[in-house]
């Protein structure tokens, strides 16, 4: 079935370089999804045929049937209904499974012993199925079948067709979890698990740890087995707390993600592991962003106060031996506190909130997330552009003007004339600054830790994250339709006066969960952006300077007449 | 009849302003030469038509008959063909006799009454017609029928008919003149007229004046006549000299740089007038351009120490009143020392020089300025492109950068979370940088008087200047045939062994007055080319190191964290 897509943003092709323009509310049938590199290929209304960023276009969920080839965007439209039939697909994801369908559960399972094929070429797709450890087998299939069990748990489809094993490998909702569950739930976790909510000075907040934790992920190291058919690579992760790395493949990242949306999607926003984005022409290149990319998603986690604080996440970072990481893993896929009854661990110490009051600050969260991603999204659209522009063009033609000035020097040292040499050295040395320049230019956005490289890496980051509020937010907004319903629940006597007042209790909650998660957004939007516009502004002002100093000494080489 | 041209450099057209992408080597039908901007429209072999910018292509002189369509760089077909047939059209001139049709002689003689059809929206051209004063119609009448007289005289054709007075507009060669009348010539002028070459430290120069004449071009005027029907502008020009203003309408430099073409050209490289050139979206910017231009050549000239010197730019210079000009005009126009004659007032006082030796200097003449004339365009096509990339996408990307940031802050004006207000107007601070950086990007490229703007008119005036060379040494090697036949005319009877040796005198003085003329292009090179990457250099330093300044203020008001 043809895929459609909506054009966010105009779009002017680059001679060449087989583009496609398009325009601002254009609509483009997708032609194929797994082009890579942030593209995808679309047939206009007039047929022609190019590539596109993946970031201008907007991939209408209902064009097609198969939620496999669903596409990052999607998510937005389950922003726009309002409750039950948020049927987004993972907000983050730009590859589509058919990409990585070679590396699914079903396919290693029953074909371990092979090399997957059909592997893309410019992508890295190292070995990171779940089929090398025994005893994870049982697990794996332990994800279960049905698609939603009755609690409302965020789960990913189940490891038995492959339609569900390419879900599992997009993990998100497949439908809204009913919260109503939780809401008629009277009882709240103890001890270790509570998770409590406090008055600060913004507003409710979560419990924040005294020593904020952190990691380092570093080290890449490339491993092989299966007499060296399948090789993967395994990241150090040192964590500020105890110092003591741990190793852990990519699989063991995206199990952790899978553990934590389980766990804490209905409550807090969960990034996708973002690796899944990376290309790069050399593996080297690839191993490095992924490992950067990595990094980031791993600070994120552990930045949050409640998911640095869940068992999951400090098994992960503290297993002492392969029985601890083993035993833990067990103990973590059968957590009882998953999906919405998240919520009955949550104790806010806090007056009980009216359920007007309610809806008018999700609806105000909704608003700002849908506008800031917007915001987002326009950002890294331009900035791609620039980083096409500058890495391309405009390279190219600092290069060209370099080259000019050159050959004009190499034409007047044949003229025979005496005294000038000082003027066609002074010309050569002009030619070889522009040529340095074309160099910072393309380097000033594409060079790792560098100007723009950063701005886009964190925008792509909070992309990701922005991505995941239609659906968390669609949570609560489920459970203010159930509370709203209760009136007449009471009058057909389905429920009684009493759960109508538990209801109202735990909404409350819920509410006050969202604050403090947007809060806490709010508090680490600040800081991020406060971070990066220092770091991309500095690395700016070194780059002109650098050019303007450059441009200096050559100048200095002329005759001052 | 089809005009054709071959493309001499790749070009990428930007989409959406109907241009079309070439390839170096291609072979264009050249559609409309009169689209102005320095474009021309053409058609490729698969029939897309588009614009192509005119320095990027050559038009081939013998694809058509009619020499008022004929092409700038066409010109540059002489210097192949190397001696007789050099049929060059005026090397710098890019609008086609047919844009300027309205000016040109006779259709104001016959029409004097009417204001001129046929304008062309976008191009000023103001009355610059030759009709206005009586006196000169006779004059105007007076420069003759015949194309080439048989004293070689370098003379426009006549002014009775249109084909021959598109050619009056298009100043140049219609063939190389015939040096045989100088080179039989005993008698040497006296006095005044005698112009000496000198053996200086670079070798054979000319007499330079104590003091550098110069003069400014100025102030430029609106007048009418006809009741207001017709207008023109007049320049105020100071020479140095006598610190006396005098004021000149176009067509008064037009007329002097006939004069100095018919007297020098076989000796000198008499660059065009550039202003055809000139487009402006505004009669003001059209003007200023002109001016600006007018001074450059007018700046050209008194830098020459021949042409400063010579009684017609003395004239236009110095006239006193409308008497001595009109009797100073009528005298230049009947000067008996014109065309190759020039060589006979020319008195090297140098040793006689071997013909071997002068045609091997004239080698090495050819071929640097050949090898400079494609450098130079280099240059002006790569500073062309840049020019197009800064004032087009480079300039709204660096806006859209602006309006990101700025739409970003607005965004995270309304998350009602307290304490960020110091980001929200960093942010929006950034942003408004970024709109002034495009402002810079584009003015350091389009600003008159500012980086690209210089260097690119200064190149264009060189290759103004280079692609007068090949009909100047066009005239020296047909010198050259000419004695090379000496011997077998002498052997026939047809001239005295006498004459011949006078014929290798002859050849001696015109050679000495190249090497001159050489010398004096070459310090002046230098001399312009040292100032304009000076002013280059110096004026990119400026414009990055304002840019950092811009960026430094705003991250200064970041918060430091």
């Amino acid at each position: 079935m043809a895929v459609k897509a909506q054009v966010l943003y105009d779009f002017t092709a680059e001679p060449g370089n087989n583009e496609l323009s398009v325009q601002e509310g254009e609509i483009l049938t997708v032609t194929n999804q797994n082009v890579g590199g942030g593209w995808v290929e679309a047939r206009n209304s007039r047929g022609n045929v190019g590539l596109v960023p993946e970031d201008y276009i907007e991939i209408n969920p209902g064009s097609t049937q198969a939620p496999a080839t669903k596409y990052t965007d999607a998510q937005n439209q389950g922003y726009n209904s309002s409750s039950a039939n948020t049927q987004g697909v993972n907000g983050n994801e730009t590859w589509t499974a058919t990409t990585w369908s070679n590396n699914n559960p079903v396919d290693n399972w029953n074909y371990a012993e092979q090399e997957p094929a059909g592997n893309n070429g410019s992508i890295y797709s190292f070995d990171e199925e779940w089929d090398d450890d025994s005893d994870d087998g049982k697990s794996t299939v332990g994800y279960g079948g049905s698609q939603m069990e009755e609690g409302g748990t965020m789960q990913r489809g189940g490891a038995h067709s492959t339609m569900k094993i390419s879900l599992n490998k997009f993990p998100g909702f497949s439908k809204t979890p009913n919260p109503e569950v939780y809401l008629l739930t009277k009882s709240v976790a103890k001890g270790n698990d509570k998770l409590p909510i406090y008055a600060g000075e913004v507003g409710p907040v979560w419990l924040y740890p005294q020593i904020q934790l952190d990691c380092v992920v570093a080290d890449p190291k490339k491993g092989s087995k299966m007499y060296g058919l399948k090789s993967y690579i395994e990241y150090q992760i040192t964590p500020n707390t105890t110092n003591r790395p741990v190793n852990h493949r990519y699989k063991h990242f995206d199990w952790l993600y899978e553990r934590l949306v389980e766990k804490f999607a209905c409550a807090l926003p969960i990034p996708c592991l973002p690796d899944k984005q990376v290309t790069g022409r050399f593996e080297e290149e690839f191993i490095k962003m992924r490992m950067e990319r990595l990094q980031g998603w791993m600070s994120r986690m552990c930045r949050h106060p409640v998911i640095s604080n869940s068992e999951v996440l400090q098994l992960f970072l503290n297993y002492r031996d392969e029985k601890e990481w083993k035993l833990g893993k067990r103990k973590a896929e059968k957590d009882e506190f998953v999906g919405v009854k998240i919520f009955s661990t949550i104790d806010p110490e806090l007056p009980e909130l009216d359920p007007g009051q309610v809806e008018q600050k999700y609806e105000m969260y909704s608003q700002f997330t849908r506008s800031m991603d917007n915001s987002v999204k326009e950002l890294l659209a331009v900035g791609h552009l620039h980083w096409k522009r500058c890495t391309g063009p405009l390279q190219k033609e600092y290069r060209q003007i370099g080259k000019a000035f050159q050959n004009l020097s190499s034409v007047f040292n044949t003229s025979a004339y005496p005294r000038e040499s000082t003027l066609t050295e002074a010309l050569s040395a002009t030619g070889k600054t522009y040529e340095e320049i074309a160099e910072l230019v393309a380097g000033q956005v594409s060079e790792p830790k560098k100007d723009l490289h950063f701005l886009m890496e964190t925008n792509n980051e909070y992309k990701g994250l922005l991505g995941c509020f239609p659906d968390t937010i669609a949570v609560h907004k489920a459970a203010i339709d159930k509370v709203k319903e209760a009136d007449h629940l009471v009058t057909m006597n389905k429920i009684s006066q009493q759960d109508k007042h538990i209801m109202e209790k735990n909404l409350s909650t819920m509410s006050y969960a969202l604050q403090a998660e947007m809060n806490h957004f709010h508090s680490n939007r600040i800081y991020d952006y406060n971070r990066l516009m220092q770091f991309y502004l500095e690395e700016q002002v070194k780059f002109y300077e650098t050019i303007a100093e450059k441009l200096k000494k050559a100048l200095g080489q002329y005759t001052t007449m």
